[in-house]
């Protein structure tokens, strides 16, 4: 079960309650740094024995999370059946200048034994292409975006949903808070973006659906509309590709982090629709664009 | 003008006619590298005199250029109303194994002067978003993306146009070629990710539109939605942001590539809608993400 982001750390508008609110940004941070706890203390134990009497993998959304060095995190939870927490996720992209938290410096992922592997991601975070494709990189099949969006810009985020989904080749789990504060519209994207579901607008809502994450290997091995396969894009004896934003390059190389295929057979004839079956195709991909060796 | 990429080196089936065509990945391999000529020449003089006879920004799609070391690249070309090549780009991210192209190694933008700043992909470029990225970076206000999609996948392509505009606030231009060999369905976004222009089929279709170039300013000093302002993300006192699958960060600090405001106050009111203007913000942005000293 995914819920929003700060969702146990709601506002008296998130109720639906007239009650005062702090309005200015002094008295909001104020509060959300009081409200703020260690990692490890009652409100976790307590989220932990709430997935295992349940029985369910349970990310209670995000919460206010009190730094060891007094920083103030937005941060992602993830508890198993078992009740043991198995992930936090630091938000790496707070929403500036709205939102007082200090970023979070490393992307993570999580695996669920015998489902697959899952990262972590905060709402503005989305917005940040290098995020999900940092989450791919690390083996995700499944990106879980936690999102607190009570603004216009929802409209965008469910392009961007789709999107991070088509150039990452993973399924994407957008889920907004509901109405009165938040915009709603929840979205569940498969890895060629096409949209499995949706709710309609901002009352609350539960998505229920199942996830086949054999398919993101099926997309891999067969390409995005039976063609594009961006994760062996790479031959070992290209040369790298720089990068001057981020002082870095693209590396295929053998031994470098973006995975590259031993011999990339070009050209091939442009395929006709329909797709070439899997039987067909000589070249088959790893299942996974990460070496395990790669994996954190 | 901006025409799709390979304008000038069509196939019969580009043509509607029914000649026997190359079939295999090697006949067409070997009818593109014939083809190819070094980027000075004939072809380039007489596109340029094009250019100067029609008074007109020309940018003829992309052509199959013979590199000095004897590479087949896929490069497009930009020639100003003097008749002078101000610009070429070959496309970095091939279509593989699909197509034969060696891959470019650098992002191009260019300068219309007393226009602004544009930079170039090349089709499947579009799906890699590190390309979009460093082109705003670079201070392309529009990118311009030539296609040649012929298969079902334009559907995602016009997902990515939208989310590469969006995260980067820039204006996208993606033209793709008409059938019936294209799948047509040319797009124009704005730098908010709206649709501005948007042919509806595979049909031959000239998109004239005009570009607010100042629009650019506008979004990033106002916000996406009248809120989001990405390239302002980060303080100069914010600590580098790993990113291991380039071997890279995001480095805020002063002197940095990413820009950095000098401060950055934290926290802000969460807006209320409507957005407030201009006049309201005390922390206005550089009108550029990219300090001059850096474009290239």
């Amino acid at each position: 079960m995914v819920f929003p982001e700060l969702h146990l750390f709601g506002s008296a508008a998130d109720r639906g309650e007239t009650a005062p609110e702090p309005v200015t940004g002094e008295e909001r941070n104020a509060t959300l740094r009081a409200s703020a706890r260690p990692l490890d203390g009652p409100l976790s134990d307590a989220l932990g024995a709430l997935a295992r009497e349940a029985g369910v993998w349970l990310v209670p959304g995000s919460v206010c999370e009190l730094g060891p060095e007094g920083e103030l995190f937005n941060t992602a939870l993830v508890y198993a059946p078992t009740g043991e927490r198995v992930a936090s996720y630091r938000k790496m992209f707070p929403w500036r200048p709205f939102e007082p938290y200090d970023p979070g410096d490393r992307f993570v992922v999580f695996d669920m034994p015998g489902v697959g592997r899952l990262g972590l991601s905060i709402c503005y975070d989305a917005w940040f292409p290098e995020v999900t494709r940092h989450l791919a990189w690390l083996g995700a099949e499944v990106v879980l975006n936690l999102v607190k969006t009570t603004t216009d810009d929802r409209a965008q985020e469910l392009v961007l949903a789709r999107a991070n989904s088509i150039v990452n080749q993973v399924f994407t789990v957008s889920v907004n808070c509901a109405g009165p504060a938040g915009r709603g519209r929840s979205i569940i994207v498969d890895p060629e973006g096409l949209v499995l579901a949706e709710s309609a607008g901002a009352h609350a809502e539960t998505l229920v659906t199942t996830l086949d994450l054999e398919h993101v290997t099926l997309v891999r091995d067969h390409g995005t509309a039976g063609t594009n396969r961006p994760w062996a894009q790479f031959a070992d004896t290209d040369a790298a590709l720089a990068l001057p934003l981020y002082g870095g390059r693209i590396s295929p190389s053998r031994g470098g982090p973006w995975p590259a295929l031993p011999l990339l057979p070009i050209p091939r004839p442009i395929p006709q629709h329909p797709s070439p079956s899997k039987d067909d195709d000589p070249w088959p991909l790893p299942r996974s664009p990460v070496p395990p060796s790669l994996a954190p």
